[in-house]
């Protein structure tokens, strides 16, 4: 039987060996938090454990997957039913004792891939501490839509659009279809004139970056319309991470 | 289609109706830890997550699945690579964040099933504490094996028995055969003689209570002979642990 | 003049003495709550520093008696005047400064003695932390009452009892009768009838463990009849749990 | 039998009555640390309590004796063996869960009464801190020999004298004289010229203030001469402070 | 005479007419940390204050110049004498405090300006967790020089720029040419093959993103070439920063 | 050109060389908080900074200034507009990190001033903490208006005098005029009598010290009439604080 890349799967024999061999901890972290009237809460996570498993499997033996952070940071998002969110303390907390465990058994390399943009400021703040508290750690991390740019601006996406819209819709129909209730399925905001004026401001300006809720960007909870895209369109957006995730680490695992 | 039992796969739309019908939402925790030169690392989440989906699916539409906690409180098994730790009191926030999360949007009542039994002390002190900051949540525990002392009694185990050995290979021979290498299973310490005299008196005594690393408790971190019990004495366990936990919540949701 | 147990009562010079003769700390741990309307706040504090004198007193000279943590983890007695509590972090951050300063002076096994149930998984997850942050120290702790099943079985206490109970009651008769109000007594909860649903569901089940306010399981506090024992069923408690206690720590003494 | 003034002696009814008389809780704190060669580790609490015990004597029913806090901020001490120390943090947190309990019950004023100068600081914080969380409540501190001036000046204590050195010693010889060895009392620095270049730089001002440990400023720990003070001069001193604290008490109580 | 627009400048009066006034509180953040051989470890808090000084002299009496923090979060740069940084949790608490004081007079909305990008990603925890914690609370903030990407362009900057290189060193020119030792200035790394092979990588992706300290990314410090630039270009720089956030600003006041 | 003694305009290079030099580095802190109707919020930043920099142009290069802590401990100004407090948790950590970043690069002699007493007591916290973390390090603080009491008693202030009375007002007169509104001046509370209750019992006794809002002690937060005083007393007043840190400072750098 082949070594499994998961760490729950190895045991403890195999995982010393996974060491010894110079591996990147490669790490799924997600969200669970509303994502509009059809598709399920937990679909950045599903996004995330789907795009790492490729990339291990790309980089079999090269690469461990390591536990995955199944909530991450969603305050955003928490004026809707069944939304989870950690502060950023403690999903800090997490990650720094994720990393520094399997530290402690000799890995010095790790990548978070997040499927939650809301997660991004965080791992920075880990990396960030480690530099000091633990220099012989190197953390890396990495969002998924954002890598495919090109992809996404095939589908020619609304003016607004983003979370639970086209690019996250069409993943999901690639990867978890049955997580997508296409029949329930709504349009969210899609143009600016929808916004009210903070969140008009809010949505001009990249920086200065201005933090609101999403209850207040879109009353569903969605922003684009998650209706115009089908799993191809997903399956583009995937292929283009994927590749450039195992880019990266390849580059890495020969540095 | 069903609505599902598990909040990930849930709509926001799906979560707040399952509020309305006053579910309990049961929570599986985990620990990614040394499991023996023949099982895997993750095995805990394994059985607790099998576990739950099992009272889930008795319960359906009266319990919802909350989100996992795949790593939780294992110090002492950090002699052994591959073992991931969280500090007490992140592993406490964790837990506390997605119960006060939930809370937020209606839920009252919860249940953390655990697969680990290091993870116990600190699910008591996130209940006490809630108990003052959050007095309108309920918030309960239950160890998996420990539910089932009849079923394990039966397997006659070792003198010496425990983590790693007889009860949980059998939970795992039964749940996920794949992740049991039966050809590598080893015995740990089976019996007193074999521990050192400090390791020795904390087996001795249940109370006082010592708590000791699992490197100086046995070699290979195995406590029992893991190579003598079958996917049938597993499925006794898993039977009667799911069977008591449903009780529990079926007692609990009608009071 | 012989040198005193009670590292208080010792001198610095009679400190380091201590340590030199390998000496274990053992720390009295109780807590300020409300035992019902006859019995003192400050009862588990009485009972714990009690038993630790008598243990030191069999163990002059080999076991030293450190300081007393005067209050502890008791939010579920809230809603009784005069109870006062720690939140469990804090709890924990004094123990573990207790013993963490202890050990820099070069003691490295620590006893803690706890009167009051509450403080059990705070106790356990301090020695968890401690596994890896200070490998060096060697943490066990001990309940009272729980040692002594037998001599409290034969008190046959009342269907439901144990907080300010038959058990506690009778040992504060023997240790300090000025702290129990014989006229004042009354019973509490006695019969699984007088709790409401969810009360019923909690004690039904030792696990899955919930985790209830006193004032909803007992409106007077008490669980069980204060009334129906004497002092020489308390000394009877204490002699055991005294044997019990001196039993572990001679053995680990002599590990 | 009359109420007592100890909270750990009243049952939970009586603390309800103590609530509703408008008593002001008075917590003695201490520590445990070096006292030199011939005085107990506990000295402070010692003091503490003994000053608490005769005010709340005097004011007896009008002032309820709250929980004591053993150890306390003693990192200057840590060189010599047997000082156990709380970080600030935690002292802060205990000092400020007493109160805070205590005020869920209905009591609004605190006296802290330190045996210990260490302490100052943190109290100091808690009552800043409290100012804006609890606005209800009025947290005071007292010193001990602080308010004994004139007492102290009428020793003529050595030209360096403080910790250990003829005031504390004095009081100790009253208080506890058990705990004080006068066979193995030792003079420390006495006279500037003994100290080092910084630790003289930092006792002759005493503002800017210069925290320095005291095995650099006395090799034995003790500041002045404790061989030439007697339990009379330690009499004279705790009626000064004891005097100033009840009048204290008594001007508040009124106001 | 006129009222100022810096907070510190103020009268409590004059602040709370600014509130009545529905200002917008601005406030400066820096770093001291390394700037290479010849500019001064304080340029990042000269360059928010100044770029703020102009924004205020703009809004003057629509905006409040808040209180600077002239520490930030430079773990990266620890490796070069001088450099202090706080850990993420101390600016966050720093950020949240300032905030939330002045919300509790009445402000409701802030947007901080930061010389330091290492300062940006805990910048966004903060806004993420006053979601939750201070809903009425907006918080934006904005960076200085990566909101003149035309005028950066402008200088042609070396392959691989950033720290005290062009941009950076031609606003100094311009704002605090006596911070600027144009005779120590030099070229720092300034082409991809300078790098080692992880560095390599860390600058080829911005995403995945790996943060690495900066005396593994260039000898002194430095990246891109300071020697290069005018103060003429670094007006062009402040010119554009200033009008793009004056523009922010003023969609947000009239919002 | 000569090198600047303040380290935010050092270069990393100079900072190494004031580091070898032996230097001690002198840190400002202030407030931002109420002072009247009449005087700036950041007084007492702008007292501090003056005083420091006059006491760094004495000692110039043996001496270094480094980053101000713009904002203290002010919960008992908050019913003031425009007050900003830290929590005194807050307030150390930054003092700490400021000072042990500056530790790691070699110095570790430090002396804060803080031109507001409500920081004095978490000063001394942390340096107390550092005694056990961090023994290398050797940190003391002052204070300004009291190192001058002679010059102050000169003033004959008001028999209630203080905050933003007789004595701070000279030095801003004397420091920084433009930030003091003379026509706006008024007296505050000057006179015992004018005290409620428990203010006069506070204010009667130094120790037991009670800790009260300045909402209650001074309608208008002044304590004294800073109406009485001219720029000359505060010269006189700086004049002192000057020469006694100086002095402090040339005996320990010569310790």
């Amino acid at each position: 039987m082949s070594v499994p890349d998961r760490l729950a799967e190895m045991t403890t024999v195999e995982a010393a060996e996974a060491v010894a061999r110079g591996t990147i901890v490669v790490i799924p972290a997600g969200a669970l938090e509303q994502h509009g009237p059809g598709m399920a809460l937990g679909t950045d996570l599903v996004r995330a454990e789907a795009v790492v498993a490729q990339v291990a499997a790309r980089l079999s033996g090269r690469v461990v997957v390591g536990p995955s952070i199944p909530v991450g940071v969603s305050p955003h998002h928490m004026a809707f039913p069944g939304t989870v969110t950690l502060t950023t303390g403690t999903f800090a907390a997490v990650v720094r004792e994720y990393v520094t465990s399997l530290h402690s058994h000799g890995w010095t390399r790790f990548l978070v891939v997040t499927g939650h943009g809301g997660n991004n400021a965080t791992l920075t703040t880990v990396a960030q501490d480690l530099l000091v508290s633990h220099p012989g750690i190197q953390l890396a991390w990495s969002p998924l839509t954002a890598l495919a740019g090109d992809a996404v601006g095939a589908l020619e996406p609304s003016a607004v659009h983003g979370h639970s819209g086209e690019a996250e819709t069409a993943q999901m129909l690639h990867l978890a279809p049955h997580l997508v209730h296409t029949d329930r399925l709504e349009p969210g905001t899609t143009t600016p004139d929808q916004l009210d004026d903070v969140s008009r401001v809010a949505r001009h300006h990249a920086q200065p970056a201005l933090t609101l809720p999403y209850d207040r960007l879109s009353p569903n909870g969605v922003l684009g319309d998650p209706r115009r895209v089908t799993a191809e369109d997903g399956a583009a957006i995937v292929a283009a991470v994927v590749g450039r995730i195992t880019t990266f680490l390849e580059e890495w695992l020969a540095a």
